[in-house]
């Protein structure tokens, strides 16, 4: 594995991440499958039509359901889902804090219910990575605490010490299954990932810690839950220029066009988000004009696509009336084609973001793209 | 417009219908796009990665949501949808009589409620007939009523003799239709519908009146609907004989393989049914050796494709196991997996159909796949 910069512009930064499983233009947008497998029936085959690099698959669920060790004896989760390009894991703190029922965090880890069937499970740091290693993704996340935007300075500074621990725990994991002989992806990746909610010591601190570990990659947590977008950009502002400039930053989580326009200017490399595809499977479209909400009866008689000249499978073929229609009529098929043309939106948008970079005027396109984003659509 | 019989084996019939549309090589299965599109979110563009000849699409449905005025205005159905091949339209009698509530039928038509919205609606031959029209079908199907397999002899009698005179102003409003300027289909065609219950000496005598219409095709309407198999194929018997063999025979919302090899066998040439999409939105999954349901647990491990050989976008990328693992966690993936699968093996049912009638054989290869079709599959 290697990270190239290739081009820098201001703080923004073009780069390219190789891996096992391909390479990854930097900066670059993750599309999520929490279960392998695109919301809005939307299959891995699809994903080759949207310019999709790589895929981000949900730990947590995965383990679950299904679970992590018949998807290791199918073969791995590429082999499983039929996606030959890179996946991301993430490591499942994210989804234990946010979504399991009666979680006990002690230092070896956190013991919580299954949001499905009740059933107690335990997970720590080498759990995580396990599970990791057993579905075989490109890029395994290290296991975390994301305390809440509002809790207090003592109990930020106590998880991130511990998060710390763990990141180390996750690294020496992660080193011993890379060596063992039915390990599906022996040349697995780690980022580690910084958090101190909206401390600004706390984070830099962490951030400092971490940078000397020399991981893969260096992920942003523990954002977009809650603060204002300011304290967003002052949080990148901050904390991205203490992480080493020769490795990818992923920013988790995050975000809104105009958010990933203003964090590739603060110098990440890496985004997901499920905004493009929540936000499809409830009528809304993407533009570069803004966002379009296409149950507006507004678009009754529209024959024009979503977008001009946008060559999403849903633009090629369909207008903005026959969407309308299938969202009247409560038909799948409108939310696959606002899947995929928001999507394709989003990965295209990092294709502009990545020539903007190239071109050395990525401030300026930026102000230009963002202001052309929030004009007012119906 | 030409109906042409290529092939004759037994009653079973391999013909071509030559439309504006392009033409349709038969015995022929429709897929249904009851709003212009296919449940389970298939696209238009999906149809011909899996061997789609014809789309039926519903008057009814049309017509109480979105309009057929509308999607007039808009270009007609086939741009509506992105679909370039034929479309046959029903005559939304079969909905009116099943769907709608508070209907009232007198010698112009019926009286009945939206089920969207409870608005009262006025439908009689003509006014099908003009909404068929409006939406630009390449085959428009007379306005009839669907006489309950249970109707007594007396009420079948009645209703038949008023289908007759139906179809009679239905052919006289589609001519009036076909030659005004902005029609969008000037060469539309019609079927006539066979009815009479499970009465054979209604079923024959209207056979041979509408026979001496010299119609385009001719459907056989009001099977299906709760009587046996036996009945049906015995109904077919006495009916089909007494249709010109010189056009097209449809067995309307028939059915299940076996019924439609059955059917083949006794001279049948189009068909449409919901089963293929209905049964692969609830998991299951049509093969040569019967029915899988893979909500089964039997499939868990199961790497191989649904069925061996079958070169659908389903089983061409993804395993029994994974199809499970969506159906388990709820994805809408699995649907369209599952849809596309079952529309392709009765797109490719009628292939190999068409090939049996071809090499003369025809019998024996129904005989042989019948049995093999009803194996004891988990």
């Amino acid at each position: 594995m290697s990270y190239r910069l290739i081009v820098e512009n201001g703080r923004a930064k073009r780069g390219r991440l190789s891996t096992v499983h391909g390479d990854i233009e930097t900066p670059c947008f993750m599309n999520v499958a929490t279960v392998g497998a695109i919301k809005g029936a939307v299959s891995s085959d699809d994903l080759l039509s949207i310019g999709t690099q790589v895929v981000l698959s949900n730990t947590y669920h995965l383990h679950v359901r299904t679970g992590d060790e018949l998807i290791k004896k199918l073969g791995g989760l590429h082999s499983f889902m039929g996606w030959k390009g890179p996946i991301l894991t993430d490591s499942g703190g994210f989804q234990v804090f946010s979504l399991a029922e009666m979680r006990k965090i002690k230092e070896e880890g956190v013991t919580f219910q299954s949001h499905i069937d009740g059933r107690r499970i335990f997970m720590g740091p080498e759990e995580s990575i396990r599970i990791q290693s057993n579905l075989g993704s490109t890029i395994a996340m290290a296991f975390d605490e994301c305390p809440s935007s509002k809790a207090d300075r003592d109990y930020v500074k106590q998880s991130v010490e511990r998060t710390t621990r763990w990141l180390v725990r996750c690294r020496d994991e992660l080193e011993r299954l890379r060596s063992l002989p039915d390990t599906i992806n022996k040349e697995q990746l780690l980022f580690g990932i910084n958090q101190g909610a909206v401390y600004d010591d706390i984070r830099t601190e962490h951030a400092d810690i971490i940078s000397a570990m020399d991981l893969d990659g260096y992920a942003i947590g523990g954002l977009a839950v809650g603060e204002t977008h300011e304290e967003m950009y002052h949080i990148l502002d901050i904390t991205v220029p203490r992480l080493p400039r020769n490795k990818p930053v992923y920013l988790m989580g995050v975000g809104t066009p105009v958010n990933i326009i203003e964090a590739v200017r603060r110098g990440v490399d890496f985004f997901d988000c499920v905004y493009p595809s929540r936000n499809g499977r409830h009528g809304h479209a993407y533009t570069h004009h803004g966002k379009m909400n296409l149950k507006n009866q507004a678009y009754e008689e529209d024959l024009r696509p979503i977008e001009e000249g946008c060559d999403c499978p849903c633009c090629r073929s369909y207008s903005r009336a026959y969407v309308h229609h299938l969202l009247k009529a409560k038909e799948m098929l409108a939310m696959r084609l606002l899947v995929l043309h928001n999507l394709h939106f989003y990965n295209h948008l990092m294709e502009e973001i990545r020539a903007a970079i190239e071109e050395g005027n990525y401030d300026e396109w930026a102000d230009k793209t963002i202001e052309r984003m929030t004009e007012n659509l119906p």
